[in-house]
């Protein structure tokens, strides 16, 4: 889907400042940007990212009832998951229906649609597209979202594909540690657990590199380090990192510590070395008690107890609040890939 | 979920003469109420199952496109049901609909979301509250309903949770009976078939302990008799109960012959039992013949044969009405948890 | 249901050039319609179907926001799903929700509704009838949506019953040729591929025996053949035609190219023969070569290779508008349905 746009009202002073973030590079003033699909992490720019964040901030505080939760009002959007994800879906239908708009949903695509009948992916969409404004699709193949897109002339937001990505994971983990610790230059940031499978980690790890003087611990148990690929990538970018065995230390320099979970089904019969890797790094009371006072645990969620639920009482414990923002990013760009960036400011 | 509410509004006379019901004890004038989640029928006081059925009146009232069919707009309610219940999970939805609310779905919760993978009820639930403004859900384990009330900082209704409650059952029974019957109190209630694991029968026994001048008959195969807690407890109230195996007799003398089905899945292997138990008690024309003119049928459906089908067209067949009275009873609690008492008079 | 209407306004001459469609037969003038439920495609006369592809056409034009879009604003449509049917479920929630409506959905009832529980249809049906408006089934036993019906109060929309009737493919097929082709008499109409059991060309020949000097080609593989009662009922009405072995020369003289997958389920154990049947005949771009410049090439989706994909780009590829066409007489079903022949033209 093609849609241009200018983002100079987002200049507007008193938006700003009540807003109360970094402003809008001078370099964006009057400059077309194009946000027709939400595929990969990789496609955002620090600065489209920057305004993609000011406008989940303007979703923040929509109110029942109010102009704003009628943006969407007579859209519709489809939910196409070969997989099933209940939590991501909710996360995006609510989104929808909080925007006024209405959904369409497929909890289990690959079981139940004309896919088991032998359709092809393509086929599937364009006969979807007929019959909404928006898809939102996870499916098990990593690319599929991008063919997808190429295929449809509606916009389609990718909800995970496969080992691929899951972008609207990466904005709302850099939406939330800009909201929990007022910027994303010049921050430690830990990555705690499975490294080596979590989509999470990488593309948070990716997204990363787009800031300033951003230093990053890898902490893993030895079976599901952090791959080269993203090493590389990030020494090329001028990132530092560090691998470290020591989630006490770490913990009390970072201003994030980002647990992830490590996940059962990728260690296959080696119950041994799951369970090894399971237990390795906890977050504690013990690991809160060396945080700093302003730093936060983050958690893609679910947990199991790799984070103790004595931390959840913690105002540092922000994975709830995490999970929360996910309804604000994907607000945010339902509403810029429906309705560009200029419409909603006056309504 | 704190809420507070008064209930003077109910006792306006203009009102009361509308709804034509008994009017609201006085005791209750300018009293606060409470009502934060629906866990199960024993919190309801006599009063407040009063109050409750007033507020059901008005919306079987309300028509296609009329204010009160906007009660709810801008409120969004998570069906989270563990277990499958298409029934259940249509009315709740169809009564949140129908009050301009909207609906996110799961139907199969435990088998689709991070449940799966290990995330606990309380987790999910921190989650969920997320995206929703109430939660009705069904579970396998008795007492997941109020562990969720526990967490939720939003309203939990506890549309079933395993062998435990399911306390909106309950209420459209009782609600049902006075609709039909026209009181509560010296009343003769005749409870047939599965008696021991029906958890329904055992709350209709519950609340009907709260009404005076109650008589109820047991009537149910020696496999599934009433346990004897609910019959120590009808005792201790001081009402009136006996066992019965003469099903003519006993519906020659009810206002209402509550029939339930035999679940064969109680049974396991002694298909035998099942089929005897399943055989032994059938509501059809010949105890219909015995019943009193005013006296009703009704049944918790589904219904197997039970109830034979020739009983369907009698006008004291009243099952399918009392289905339709759970839509009511679920669209008044779903707008005193969202909205409280006050709201929605003069709107 | 029964709900009484006229067709005079469908004579407004306005309305009708804005339609540029085929006038309203002078024999409608004043008479009674009566549109209760859609169960099977036979219950249209020629009047009729012209009649309901006018509202189709005044539901292609309604925009988002419009005040057509609201016109069944209020209403609840549930659609029980007996058998999993992903792309229909979709177009008809889609439609609903284009015209303001709300949706109860059932992904699969067969398996979760109190159906396991052994409930029948009929007990189901006036439990739904209560929570919704109108009721749109599949289910997977021939029949189900006549005997629903009977029961209802509210109207039934079969969408497909086992091996039975799946209406409203056929009237989108038909309503397709007549928007491709601007006409329904003087066609010459090839049928191709598993013609034995596709209910879609079974259903497809029985309406355009409707219409006029319409002549049949069949081309399908030996083992799945247009069986002999469909073509004693061509020949008594009057339809010419014939079976053919060559589909370049049938697509050379035909105005529409039928294709139908060859359904592997068909075939259980003898997976030769359907290898056999399936390559037969396939529409390529050399079948494109030979057709007419105005035909079209439909196919009721979805699709394996018996079109090759390089067919789509060609603008008398119409499988996708076809699909798209099932969502205008969806809508204009439904608000048939709902509301009748006389609502909307000035609203």
């Amino acid at each position: 889907m093609r849609c241009l746009f200018y983002l100079e009202w987002l200049l507007h002073p008193h938006f700003l400042h009540a807003l109360n973030i970094e402003s809008v590079p001078s370099s964006l003033v009057g400059k077309k940007f194009q946000l027709d699909d939400v595929i990969e992490a990789q496609q955002f720019s620090r600065d489209i990212l920057s305004a993609i964040f000011q406008v989940a901030r303007e979703m923040e505080k929509i109110e029942k009832n109010s102009p704003g939760s009628q943006f969407l009002k007579g859209y519709l959007m489809a939910t196409l998951f070969y997989e099933p994800s209940t939590r991501t879906r909710l996360s995006f239908e609510s989104a929808m229906k909080r925007l006024g708009g209405e959904v369409l949903t497929t909890e289990n695509a690959r079981e139940f649609s004309s896919a088991a009948k032998g359709e092809t992916l393509e086929d599937t969409i364009r006969t979807v597209e007929g019959y909404s404004d928006i898809i939102v699709m996870r499916h098990f193949e990593s690319g599929a979202a991008r063919r997808a897109a190429t295929m449809a002339s509606i916009p389609i937001i990718n909800a995970g594909d496969g080992p691929g990505q899951h972008p609207t994971q990466a904005l709302l983990d850099v939406y939330t540690i800009e909201r929990e610790i007022g910027k994303l230059d010049s921050i430690k940031v830990g990555l705690v657990g499975d490294l080596a499978n979590g989509r999470t980690v990488r593309s948070l790890a990716y997204l990363l590199s787009k800031y300033q003087d951003v230093k990053i611990y890898f902490v893993s148990p030895e079976v599901v380090k952090m791959k080269d690929d993203i090493k590389e990538y990030l020494t090329s970018k001028g990132v530092e990192w560090e691998e470290s065995a020591d989630l006490m230390e770490v913990a009390s320099k970072c201003d994030v510590v980002y647990q992830t979970r490590i996940q059962r089904e990728r260690f296959g019969a080696r119950i041994d070395l799951y369970e090894e890797a399971q237990g390795k790094y906890i977050v504690d009371r013990d690991v809160l008690g060396v945080m700093q006072k302003h730093a936060v645990v983050m958690h893609p969620l679910p947990r199991l107890d790799e984070i103790t639920v004595d931390v959840d009482a913690d105002p540092r414990a922000a994975y709830f609040r995490q999970a929360k923002n996910g309804l604000f990013i994907r607000m945010a760009l339902l509403k810029l890939l429906l309705l560009g960036w200029m419409r909603g400011l006056n309504e």
